[in-house]
């Protein structure tokens, strides 16, 4: 029986953008796990599993139930290479710290009236109100002059630029989960703002299209997104 | 025989603050390999080993010389689980990638004009003329505002600040390389312009005090510089 993952979706259920989903299902993949994911829009969430789970991915394989992206590769990779080998876990987990203060700091900005604009009415309802709360002005206002922030999202790209002289992946010549996490992060840019603000030349890019390639080229299976301004 | 490191100095031959050469000691240490410090001026770096070096650390070991602190690690630690073990020297390295352009990109601005000032007179003039070149301005100019980076160096601090909300070191409970690249960075910017720039009571302070207390307290042996604003 497959492992079942809940995946989140808006009103396309073909079109998952979670990056913490997205992380999982590469995981999954590189180690040859069946998995079957599950549309699962913002207000379900707290509907699934008997109203244990607050946050998504969550998933079930057959009695077992597990929250959060990292707990989830930790139950099926410790110490494999996959997470760094027996030494290396901390270093994945300074990836996944970099990838959420930098990267995913600057895209929940940039990209939240378009991740708005992908969901049913009354996700978007549940979904506004949270974010023009959290942030203190409408979603319009946030992204309007979102362009300003491009250099900074240069700047912040700059370990990763250094990395990739040196070597493919961050896992080496070889992709392993600190790939997976920092992809996840570019994977719900590209599918709901696109990519088309980066440099196409940019050493970044090379290795995400390299990340999309991977494992049948499950990336692919959804298409980018339109840059809205 | 011990081996020897070129050990980059100011006037005073007892307080060496490169970050490259004090990551390095680091990992002697680690290891419990018995080094000498040779203390070098900016302007003798080029006349060491005969003159085949351009920059430090060098060092000498029998019959063999190397340069570079990552090129020395890996002569001595490959696949051992101070460089990450056998699948985590690619993470060691995002982790110099990010302190150099994350850090020392920073630390570079405020601490120009203090390291300047350890120096000698020859090297003075050495240094100041190479770096008045490369900002397009004089080093009083440079730090002259460098209060309102402050912020900045916060933001920037976020990757380790998270990390270690889960581990006592970027290697996970015990010390590896990625920490000593990190530590180097903080003790150059300690013994050249202090930390009191940094609040006391961040994580970053707390670790930071932690691999100072390292083998036998080496990192202790220089004093904190003086914060001259």
């Amino acid at each position: 029986m497959p492992v079942l993952l809940y995946d989140l979706v808006g009103k396309d259920p073909l079109r998952p953008f979670s990056p913490h989903c997205w992380k999982t299902k590469m995981m999954f993949a590189h180690l040859g796990l069946e998995f079957e994911a599950v549309p699962t829009r913002f207000t379900e969430v707290a509907q699934i599993e008997g109203g244990k789970c607050t946050s998504l991915p969550t998933i079930r394989d057959v009695d077992i139930c597990i929250q959060d992206s990292f707990e989830i590769v930790k139950h099926y990779a410790l110490g494999k290479p996959l997470l760094g080998g027996p030494d290396g876990e901390a270093l994945v987990r300074f990836t996944e710290s970099w990838s959420q203060s930098q990267l995913h700091s600057w895209i929940g900005k940039w990209a939240m009236l378009d991740i708005c604009n992908m969901l049913n009415e009354e996700d978007q309802l549940f979904f506004r109100t949270k974010r023009e709360k959290m942030f203190g002005q409408t979603l319009e206002n946030l992204v309007a002059s979102r362009e300003d922030s491009l250099n900074e999202l240069i700047n912040r790209l700059l370990p990763l630029k250094l990395l990739l002289r040196r070597h493919d992946f961050l896992g080496g010549e070889v992709p392993d989960f600190a790939d997976y996490i920092v992809f996840g992060a570019f994977q719900w840019l590209r599918i709901t703002s696109s990519l088309k603000m980066i440099p196409h030349d940019h050493a970044v890019i090379d290795w995400f299209k390299r990340c999309l390639d991977l494992h049948d080229g499950l990336g692919h299976n959804v298409s980018e997104g339109e840059l809205t301004i």
